[in-house]
């Protein structure tokens, strides 16, 4: 039996398949010459790390000081930490640039510039910080043409310790729609954010290196990069149930699944229950918008066939119930005691419950465990 | 300032809110004449564990193996794993018994037994087994009324290897509710459905010693725990969002919160943005029944202060989005760098996301850290 020698739940990676979507991007990326900078904050694995950037720039974003930690240690030497800074996270962002690497910050807001200014001043350091740009996700960032961005490069470019190094953002609306056409357009709006975003600036005398864009849709489907200096996408390393509908992926270019065993079976309410629960699976449904039978997870079988027939209809903190889709649940395919895999609504939530990669090669055989760095 | 030497997202617990719910609960199964066996699944800590048991039984519920042998070693003799066992997970059954320990298990499948007998066989060792009853929630167990019932408490005491224990129920369903009245209802349910399997089974020639029911909610409000050997709660020690709505906590017993910082204003959403997102807080949104304005978290000042006036709207993986209860967001009063603390929705998901709690007195003082067990 697969994966015999594994406990339950634990997560599998299929590395011929990580493998593959990681090379795709990286020829994507080098057809339309532009930079692939990965976003490492869904796989969190230096062994990851290594496939994302094979053949390819070596730097990476990141999503925590803890996986610039991580990663410095495993000596990448350039790191985009894409999330607002706060002084307070100067001090351990100087010991992440003390063992040599360019560590870059972003922000959004003028006022908490001279306090950041200060903090450098204090560390005796200097700090080079890029500004987030809002394309329409309504999350980090100022809007382009805002009188706010010419204001926060000048802040930047006229403080002591701090350097302005471009504009970024992120089209996290992207992963709202489903046809290639409407993630498309997603994609140029993210594109001329960041793009309009430098030449303001350009015009109002600022250098601007970086301009920044990217998430799996956009940088599937995107029609141009023009103007991008990098883009920073990182599900499709993994793809899941939310990537499949979106249509960024194949069934079959899912890497990560949990492994689960059935432990009851609840004949009064007609589910199957398997020990992923909440914890094991995460509590994202993100995929519902598009289906509502997808639940917390699709169901594979061992050998990563999906049974269309099921699937993870809803989570307690160690169980998962499982559902028919017609209603009639035929028990006797799933003895308790027998193992199923699911497959991942959200791959970065889902990963995070897990200390490790159980890695395994396309036959199903276990071949290396990657260590993932998790929390802050 | 508070916490000042803490990072952020970090993991609060007042010990003095959890110290005070511990020896409430205790104080109330006292009175009723009850054994309380606290579920550890929420708090997984040995400190907690040592306050929840003070002064009544030692013995504990745990939700994952991993737990039972965290505990095992922490010197807890009696240990109730309330998820149904499968084979595959007998071998390190026997090493946590082999520790000394009285470890129960639970079933709701006749089909499963001979396996798990052979496997106790193999390992040459017995194993204590009680059956799931379903009083309502539609999750583990077989109907209290069912032909199964019988069934399964023959096959065990039948079997080679494995005892018959007794019957156990969780009345899950008992967070869907918010009113005093309908909670004592479900509790009578929840009750009568482990009280009535285990006078078919004693008519039936059974001996039923574990008589087992319990969740926060029935515990809190049940009108009576007759014939109950013992109840199994586990929320109560610390509280939360979803509490608060279903009446068992009021806002200053919450005992777990999350201490963030703003890192970002984004004022064309009106949100404020702060570094406690999905892996920080977790996506469980069940306190969304209750109200459309609870979201991903409530928010308290560093005093622990609530803020009526915004909410968590949203998360991604590291980002947490406030907005305002009038959608007019004081950004002023929030600079980024300034720090928040979020009351968890559901706890159970919340604190499942760190290693530790960051313990404080009612004060605010920093005065331990206590491990938790996570993972499987």
């Amino acid at each position: 039996m697969p994966f015999e020698d594994l406990g339950t739940p634990s997560l599998l990676l299929n590395r011929d398949v990580f493998e593959n979507n990681c090379r795709v991007m990286q020829e994507r990326a080098q057809g339309a010459e532009v930079r692939l900078r990965p976003h490492m904050k869904t796989a969190k694995s230096v062994e990851a790390y290594k496939l994302a950037t094979r053949g390819g720039f070596e730097g990476i974003t990141v999503s925590t000081l803890a996986e610039a930690d991580f990663f410095a240690d495993a000596g990448v030497r350039d790191i985009l930490y894409a999330v607002g800074i706060v002084p307070g996270k100067l001090t351990t962002a100087q010991k992440i640039q003390d063992k040599g690497v360019k560590l870059g910050l972003i922000t959004d807001n003028a006022a908490v510039i001279p306090a950041l200014d200060d903090e450098a001043e204090r560390l005796g350091t200097t700090f080079s910080v890029a500004v987030e740009i809002d394309s329409g996700g309504g999350r980090g960032g100022v809007l382009s043409e805002s009188a706010d961005l010419l204001d926060l490069a000048a802040a930047l470019k006229n403080s002591r310790r701090l350097s302005f190094e471009g504009v970024l953002t992120h089209a996290g609306h992207s992963y709202g729609f489903s046809t290639a056409e409407e993630i498309a357009e997603i994609a140029e709006q993210e594109r001329l954010a960041v793009v309009r975003a430098a030449e303001r600036l350009r015009k109002a005398g600022f250098s601007c290196p970086l301009v920044s864009a990217g998430s799996t849709p956009t940088a599937v489907f995107a029609r141009s990069f023009e103007g991008l200096s990098e883009i920073r996408p990182g599900v499709y390393m993994f793809g899941d149930v939310d990537q499949l509908f979106i249509g960024t992926c194949k069934a079959d270019e899912i890497a990560a699944t949990v492994l689960t065993s059935v432990i009851g079976h609840n004949r009064s309410s007609r589910r199957l229950l398997v020990d992923a629960g909440g914890l094991a699976l995460s509590k994202d449904i993100s995929a519902s918008i598009f289906s509502s039978q997808s639940g917390y997870g699709l169901v594979c079988k061992l050998d990563g066939t999906i049974i269309d027939e099921i699937f993870v209809e809803s989570v307690h903190q160690e169980h998962g119930l499982i559902a028919a889709v017609s209603g009639n649940l035929p028990f006797e395919d799933y003895p308790v005691g027998s193992r199923l895999r699911i497959l991942p609504i959200h791959v970065c939530m889902t990963v995070a419950a897990y200390e490790h990669y159980e890695v395994h090669d396309a036959q199903g055989s276990l071949v290396a465990r990657w260590n993932r760095v998790n929390r802050w």
